[in-house]
C-alpha cells in the first residue's frame, strides 16, 4: 500500500522555503546534497528556479547535473535568459556540456542568440560532425517559419522496406529521437511519401511492406511556411507532430506540437499586449526600463491625441466659455468613441486570427456592425436622455448628447471594423488597429462629432 | 515521378468556388458525387463548411459519410453548431450514425449539450453497453475540469506482464484508440504505477517485464483539477497526453494535448474579450442580438462613469465657466488615466497567467511600478509642460495639466497594479481588473485629481 501513496497529483510547487534551503545548499556548496535535491526534480522544474539564482548560484547547480538534464533545463529557460547564462561560460563547456545533448531545434533557438563568431568557437566543440551540420542548417532558417521551429531529430524509414526490417532501422535511429509520434515514410530520394503510426507498426505482420501500411494522405509544411500557419494547421488536424519538406517535397525535419503551443501563446500574448498599449514583448519580471520603453510609445501617442482633442476643443472654446454645460460630457463623449472602437476592432482581430471570418464580404460584415452599433446606439442615447431630461437645466445640451452619443457609436464601429479588415487585406497585423492610433482617432473624433452637433443645437434653439 | 507531385503542402482552403459547385452538388441531390468531394476532405474541413450551409444541406452530407468520418465531423464542430444540427435528427441516427463512433470525451461534450431526456433518449440506442457506460460516467465531471476534459480510451497494461503479452493485450486494447502516445502501467487494483513509451516497447527484449522498464515517475492530475492547471502542467512538461487518476489513484482516463490546446486559446480569448470590454464569449458571425447583448455591459458601464465624471465636472462647473481653457485637456486626463491603467494591470494579468509573476511580494511589484509611472510620469509631464509653455496663455494651466498628468500616471498605476493582484488573491480572475470597471475608475479619478489641482493653482496664482 506504501507503493500507492507517492501517486497522484505530483506537481511541484516553487515556494519560498525550497528557493531558501536551496541558497543554503549553493552557499555551502554541497555539491551531494544539491545533486540529490536537483535528481526528484523535473527540468521544467529546475528551469523555473533560475529566475531566483543569479548566473554564479545558476552556474554551480547547472555544472552538477548529468549533461542530458542539463540540455533540457537550459532548453526550458528563456531565451534572455539562456543567452545570459551560457555567455557566463566558455564555449567548450556550452558545447560539452549543453549543446551536445539537446535537440537540434533548441541548440539552434540557443546559438541564434549568440554573436556569429561565438556561434562558430561553440560549434567546433561539437564532436558529432552530423550534430553540428544541423544545427548550423537550422541556423540558416527564418525564426518564425516551418524551418526554424523544426527539428532534425526524426525517424524515416525508406517505403520499401519490410516491417521486420524498418523495426532494426527504427532502433537504429530511435536513440537520438526523445518521441516517435510517428514514423516518416520516404522513397529513395528522401522524399516524403506518407506516415506511419507506430501503432500500425506494433499491429501488423511482420511481413508487411512498409509502402502498404503507410498513410499517403500527408499533411506537410514547406520550410518557408510561416509559424503561425503551422499553428493553424497544426491545431486544426490536431497534429501532435509535422513532417516538413523542401521545395521538392524531400522530408527535412519535423515540428512538435510542444513548440507549436508556444506559438499560439506567443501569437495569443501579441494581440493582448497590442490593445493593451504595450509595444514590446515584455514581461512584468523584465526591467523597470524594458518596461518603461514598451509603454511609452502608447502613452506618447495617447497624449498626442490629447493634445489634438484639446485643439478641437479650443475650436468650440467660445461655445464652451458661453454655455459650460458642454464641457461635463466631453470625457463620456470621447471615452465611448474610444470604447465601442475597440470592441468592433477586437472582433474582427480575433475573428481573423482564429479563421471564422471567412475572406471577402466586407460590406455583409459592416451592414451587421451597423446593426450592432444601432442597437447598442439607441439604447445608450434614449438612457442618457432620460438622465438629462432629469437632471439636465437645458433641452438643447440634452438633445447635443444624445445625438452625439449616437452618431460617436455608429461612426467609431464602422471604423473600428473597417481598419483591421484593411489592414489584414495589406497584409498588415490587424491587431493594430485595437491599439492606440485607432483608440486616439476614435476619441477626437467624438469630439468633433460631439462639439459639431452642439454648436448647431445651440445656435438653432437659442437664436 | 508523378507520385511526387502529389506532396508538400496540401492543405484545404475553402473557397467561395468549391462551396458553390458543393450547394450544386447538394441541390442536384448527386450522392456520388458528393461521396467522391467529401472523399477527399479531412474531416475537419467538412466541418469549415458548416457555417455556409443550412441543417437541410449539412443533413444531406454527413449522411453520406462513412460513421467514423461522420462522427469527427461531429465533433470538430462549435458546440452550437453540433448542438443544432443533431437537434434535427432523431435520436436513433444520432447514436447510430454519430455518438457510436466518437471518442468517449466527444461523445460526453455533444451529449451534454442535450437536455436530459434527450440524452437518454440517445444512450438507449447506443449497442455497446460499456460505451453507454463510459460516456454517463464522462457526463457527472465538471466541464472545466480534467475529468471533463479527459477520453476513457486508452491502453493500460498490468505491470506484471512481459514485453510479449503486453504486445497482445495492446493489440485487443488498440483498436478502439487512435493514438496510443504512452501505455498506461497498473497495478491489480488498477492503480496508476507507470507509464511507458511504444519506443522503449519496440526497443526492449521480448521477455522484459512491464514493471522494469516502467517510468514511475509520473506526472497525472487527478479527475477535480481545474483545466486551467492541466493545461498548465501539460505546457510546462511538453505532454501529449496526461493521465487521470481519482483520489486514490485509480486510472480514470486520460487528458491529450488537442483538447488542452483548445483551452489554453480559449484562455487566452476570455482575456482577449474582457480587455476589449466583451463580456461574453462571442465569435463576428454570432447573431447581431448576441453580439449588441455582448457588448452593451460596457458601454453601459461606460455610460454610467461618464455620468459621474459629469458630476465631477459639474461640481467644478463654475471654475470652467471662470476659465473654459481648463476644459481643453479633460479628454487628454481622463484617457491617460485610463491608458496606464490597462497597461499597468494587463502586464500583472499575464503575469499571472504565465506563472511569471511568483506569489507574494506585492510590495516589491508596486514599488518596481512605481518606478515605471515615475520614469513615464516625468517625460510625459515635461512634455505637455513644453507644449503648454509654448501655446497655453495660463501658466496655471500649463503647471496643472503637468501636475495633474503625473499625478494621474502615478495613481492609475498603482491602482492597475494593486486592483488584479488583489481579485487573484480572493481566488476572483484577475483580468476583470483590466475590463471596464477599473478603467471607468481611473477615468473618473483622473478628472478628480486634474480639477482639483487645476483649482487649487487657480485660486493660488490669480488670487
Amino acid at each position: 500500500m506504501t507503493d500507492n501513496k507517492q501517486h497522484g497529483t505530483q506537481i511541484f510547487e516553487l515556494s519560498k522555503n525550497f528557493v531558501d534551503s536551496l541558497r543554503q545548499i549553493i552557499q555551502e556548496k554541497n555539491e551531494q546534497k544539491a545533486i540529490e535535491v536537483l535528481g526528484k526534480l523535473h527540468a521544467a522544474d529546475i528551469a523555473e528556479i533560475y529566475d531566483k539564482l543569479n548566473v554564479k548560484e545558476a552556474k554551480f547547480l547547472y555544472l552538477l547535473l548529468d549533461k542530458e538534464k542539463a540540455a533540457d533545463v537550459i532548453a526550458e529557460l528563456d531565451e534572455d535568459d539562456s543567452e545570459k547564462f551560457l555567455n557566463a561560460l566558455p564555449s567548450e563547456i556550452v558545447a560539452k556540456q549543453f549543446i551536445e545533448e539537446m535537440d537540434s531545434d533548441d541548440a539552434a533557438d540557443v546559438l541564434g542568440e549568440m554573436s556569429e563568431k561565438r556561434q562558430e568557437e561553440v560549434l567546433s566543440h561539437i564532436k558529432d560532425h552530423e550534430q553540428a551540420g544541423d544545427i548550423v542548417d537550422l541556423l540558416s532558417y527564418e525564426d518564425d517559419t516551418a524551418g526554424g521551429l523544426m527539428a532534425k531529430e526524426l525517424v524515416a524509414i525508406n517505403q520499401d522496406l519490410s516491417i521486420t526490417k524498418c523495426l532494426i532501422e527504427l532502433r537504429n535511429q530511435a536513440e537520438t529521437v526523445d518521441e516517435i509520434y510517428y514514423i516518416y515514410v520516404v522513397d529513395n530520394k528522401g522524399v516524403l511519401v506518407g506516415t506511419l503510426s507506430l501503432k500500425k507498426l506494433l499491429l501488423n505482420s511482420e511481413k508487411s511492406l512498409i509502402s502498404s501500411l503507410a498513410n499517403k494522405e500527408i499533411i506537410s509544411v514547406k520550410t518557408d511556411t510561416p509559424e503561425i500557419e503551422v499553428a493553424k494547421i497544426m491545431k486544426k488536424y490536431d497534429l501532435v507532430a509535422l513532417p516538413v519538406v523542401d521545395s521538392i517535397g524531400r522530408l527535412k525535419g519535423r515540428i512538435t506540437i510542444d513548440d507549436v503551443v508556444d506559438v499560439i501563446q506567443e501569437e495569443a500574448e501579441k494581440d493582448y499586449q497590442m490593445i493593451s498599449g504595450i509595444t514590446e514583448d515584455v514581461e512584468s519580471d523584465d526591467s523597470v526600463y524594458k518596461l518603461s520603453r514598451a509603454r511609452f510609445p502608447w502613452l506618447l501617442i495617447g497624449l498626442m491625441g490629447g493634445i489634438i482633442g484639446a485643439w478641437v476643443i479650443g475650436y468650440f472654446e467660445g461655445d464652451i466659455a458661453k454655455y459650460a454645460g458642454i464641457a461635463l460630457f466631453l470625457p463620456l463623449i470621447a471615452a465611448m468613441g474610444g470604447n465601442v472602437g475597440v470592441q468592433s476592432s477586437s472582433i474582427i482581430v480575433q475573428g481573423l486570427a482564429n479563421h471564422s471570418i471567412s475572406k471577402g464580404g466586407v460590406f455583409s460584415r459592416l451592414s451587421k456592425e451597423l446593426m450592432v452599433a444601432l442597437l447598442n446606439g439607441i439604447s445608450l442615447s434614449i438612457l442618457i436622455f432620460i438622465y438629462n431630461h432629469f437632471f439636465s437645466d437645458s433641452y438643447a445640451l440634452t438633445l447635443s448628447v444624445s445625438l452625439a452619443l449616437f452618431s460617436v457609436i455608429i461612426f467609431a464601429s464602422l471604423f473600428g471594423t473597417l481598419v483591421p479588415l484593411i489592414l489584414d487585406k495589406y497584409k498588415i497585423d490587424p491587431a493594430l488597429a485595437t491599439g492606440p492610433f485607432i483608440t486616439t482617432v476614435n476619441d477626437i473624433m467624438g469630439l468633433l462629432i460631439y462639439l459639431s452637433i452642439s454648436r448647431i443645437i445651440f445656435d438653432v434653439l437659442m437664436i
